[in-house]
C-alpha cells in the first residue's frame, strides 16, 4: 500500500529537510516517527527539499508499507513520536502511480518580510527583516521579469542538482501585509537557492538600490555574480506541491491561515 | 529623564516577566541589555506582568535615567544587546508623573486557539488547541456574561497579589480566523491566572460540556474550584495597556499584525 503524508514544520531548529548523518533534518525526525509507529523502517521521498531554516506548511511525503492502519492513526501516531514544531497534517492513500515529486506539478512558496526600522522579535526566524523602507510597485514590477520559462542559472546556488536550469514560474507577486510584505512564487520546480536569490535582487530593487529593470538584466547574465547575495532563510515557507485533481490531496493546511495575507489588512 | 519603552517578546523562552533569581524572565533579559547599553544599572517597572510562556506585544516599561540618547538610540542600542526573541520597538521621554502600571487605565490580551484534529507545529508555543470543535455562539453568548463589574475570585490563582478580586471587563470577543479562534479581552486590570481560567471555562462551553449559562453560576460562586482548570499559557498574549492620550504612547506594534485577525479570513 502506498501512502501520501501531508507535514508542517518549523525549519528553525533543523539542517534543511534532506536526512543528513548528523540526523538533525526533518526527513531524520519524520523517519524516526514512522519507524517507532511502525516498528520498522519506512524510508520516504518528500515533494521539494527544504533548506535550513526555511518552513513547510504542506509538504507532501509517500512511502509503500504493509502495515494496515486507520489512516488517521498515521496522523494522531506519528505526530506522538515528532517534536513539537513538525506535525503530520494528514494521510491518505494513493495509487502506487503517486509519486511525491514525480508526479508534482508545481511548487508554491510564500516569503514574509518584516519592513520596519526594528529588527523582529516574536517573528525572529519566521520573516526576513528590511529595516530600510520598501517600494512594492518597483518590487512588483521587477518580479514580473521572472514570469514565464527562463534560465535561472543566475539565481542558482553551486551546489544545485537540478539536471536543467530553464524553469518556469507561474507566479511571482508582492503584496503588503500590513507592516509585513509577502512574496508569493509558484514554479514547475525551483532551483537550489533560487527563491532567496530573488529575494536578495528583489529587496535591493525595493530599497531603490536598483530600478526594476535590473532585473531583466540578472536573468540575461546567466552568471550567479550577476544577482543579489542569497536572501535569509527566515522568512522562507514551502506552501507545498500542486497535483493533479485526480490523486484528491488536500490542497493546504491549517498553518496557511497562520501567515499574514494580503486580503487581511485595510 | 524619565522614558517609556515599548517590548515586543515570545515567552515560551522565559519564566514569565518578573525578575527571578533565576535570570531567566524576561525583565532580567531586559534590564541586562539596559545596563549594557547605559553601563550603569537600570532598573523597570512594567505596566503588566506576564506568567511563563505568555507572550508580549507591546509591554510598556519605565525608568529614570541622567543618561542623554538620541530616543532611537534606546531601540536599536538595546536591542543589539537582547535576545533575538525579544525587542524594543519605540522610546519615548514621558513626565515624571507617568507610571507605567498606575497610569495604565487598562490592559488588553488576545488568545490564540488552533480548533483542529491535529496538533499545532508551526504554531507550538504560539496557540493553544482543541482538537474538539468549537461552538462560536455558546462561547460568545458565554463571554458576554463576564462583561462589566465583578468578582472574579473563581478565576484567581492562589498567589495573585491583587488587593481586590474586583475588575472591570469591557471586552471579551470571540472570532473564527480560519481554523484558528481568536479571544480579545480589556479590562481595568487582570488577576493572576484570569484569562486562562476563563480560556479554560470557555473552552468547555465551546465544546458543549457545560451550556453558556454555565458561565454564570461560575461567576457567582466565587470560588476557585467553580471554574474548569487553568487553560495552556502558549496561546496567550499581553497585547498591551491603554493610557490617556495626553501621554502620546503608540497604541501598538508591528507585531499585532502577526497575529490572526477575524477580518482577515472569508
Amino acid at each position: 500500500m502506498r501512502l501520501a503524508l501531508g507535514i508542517s514544520y518549523l525549519g528553525a531548529a533543523y539542517q534543511g529537510w534532506q536526512s543528513q548523518p548528523s540526523g538533525q533534518t526533518v526527513q531524520d525526525r519524520l523517519e524516526a516517527a514512522l519507524a517507532a509507529f511502525a516498528t520498522t523502517p519506512i524510508a520516504t521521498l518528500c515533494a521539494g527539499r527544504t533548506d535550513a531554516g526555511v518552513h513547510g506548511l504542506m509538504q507532501v511525503v509517500h512511502f509503500d508499507t504493509p502495515l494496515r492502519r486507520e489512516l488517521f492513526s498515521w496522523v494522531r501516531g506519528v505526530n506522538r513520536f515528532l517534536p513539537p514544531d513538525i506535525a503530520v497534517q494528514w494521510a491518505r492513500e494513493v495509487p502506487e502511480t503517486f509519486h511525491a515529486r514525480a508526479s508534482a506539478l508545481a511548487r508554491r512558496y510564500a516569503y514574509i518580510l518584516l519592513e520596519s526600522p526594528v529588527r523582529p522579535s516574536l517573528e525572529a526566524g519566521r520573516a526576513g527583516w528590511s529595516f530600510r523602507p520598501l517600494d512594492g510597485a518597483a518590487m512588483q514590477q521587477a518580479a514580473s521579469h521572472l514570469l514565464g520559462e527562463h534560465d535561472f542559472t543566475s539565481f542558482r546556488a553551486a551546489a544545485c542538482q537540478a539536471l536543467s536550469p530553464v524553469k518556469t514560474l507561474t507566479r511571482a507577486s508582492v503584496a503588503r501585509c500590513g507592516p509585513y510584505w509577502r512574496f508569493d512564487f509558484e514554479a514547475n520546480a525551483f532551483l537550489h537557492h533560487m527563491i532567496r536569490n530573488i529575494m536578495g535582487c528583489l529587496v535591493a530593487i525595493g530599497q531603490g538600490q536598483r530600478p526594476p529593470q535590473w532585473m531583466q538584466q540578472v536573468i540575461a547574465a546567466r552568471s550567479r555574480d550577476a544577482a543579489a547575495p542569497t536572501f535569509a532563510p527566515d522568512g522562507l515557507y514551502f506552501l507545498g506541491p500542486r497535483y493533479a485533481p485526480e490523486w484528491q490531496l488536500p490542497e493546504k493546511t491549517a498553518a496557511f491561515e497562520w501567515l499574514p495575507q494580503s486580503f487581511s489588512r485595510h
